[in-house]
């Protein structure tokens, strides 16, 4: 019995600026929607070619942030020049951390914060 | 510039517990470890086959459960035979709901919650 991953789910408070920044970040696709009229709307985002999605939930009516919590750390990416990503997600403006390594090493990974607040990072392929 | 989802990171209170939850319950593999003494220890997981995994992280000293808040949802699987994975998952003492649909529909998932209550959503390939 197989079970590889599909999706990972979270809870957004403005699908359109959520979807926006999933689309110019990081060129994720629209890939479909399904709405559920006064309850709640679906967004599924993925990166051209890959089969696992972002899940992004809309509930009707909710106005309020929602708390991520202490558990839940980070969705992360790939990318093959991260220097060149860094400098592009600086320049849009966007919540970045700086480079970072570890233990004194090269720069490997770095952060990005979506709309809600949740964590991108951005790892060196 | 492409940025392929490649893992989802959280917190977990017994990595132990949680390696075997993940191995046990979705045939998981652990493909990586990386220690960092005195700070924290990551485990990697995925399902056999796939670039996606499971990033667990844990952190020396920390004792108390982690906080999941209202804004992380959940991470899903496929499987081909809904049906029978429920069954295995109910008889392997697990905490699962029951089978689901939208709307009145056949049934298309249901969840499993992991050792620190993260939700595992099954859903029908």
């Amino acid at each position: 019995m197989k079970f590889p991953m599909i999706h990972v789910c979270y809870r957004v408070l403005d699908l359109e600026a959520s979807e926006k920044f999933y689309i110019d970040a990081f060129g994720f696709e629209i890939s479909r929607k399904k709405d559920f009229p006064d309850d709640f709307t679906l967004t599924y985002l993925q990166a051209p070619g890959l089969d696992f999605e972002i899940e992004l939930t809309y509930n009707y009516g909710h106005e309020e942030p929602y708390t991520i919590g202490d558990g839940y750390s980070h969705l992360a990416v790939g990318v093959d020049d991260l220097e060149a990503a860094h400098a592009r997600h600086r320049e849009m403006g966007l919540e970045v951390t700086d480079l970072k390594g570890l233990a004194g090493g090269a720069p490997k990974f770095y952060f990005v914060t979506d709309p809600d607040g949740y964590k991108i990072e951005v790892v060196r392929n």
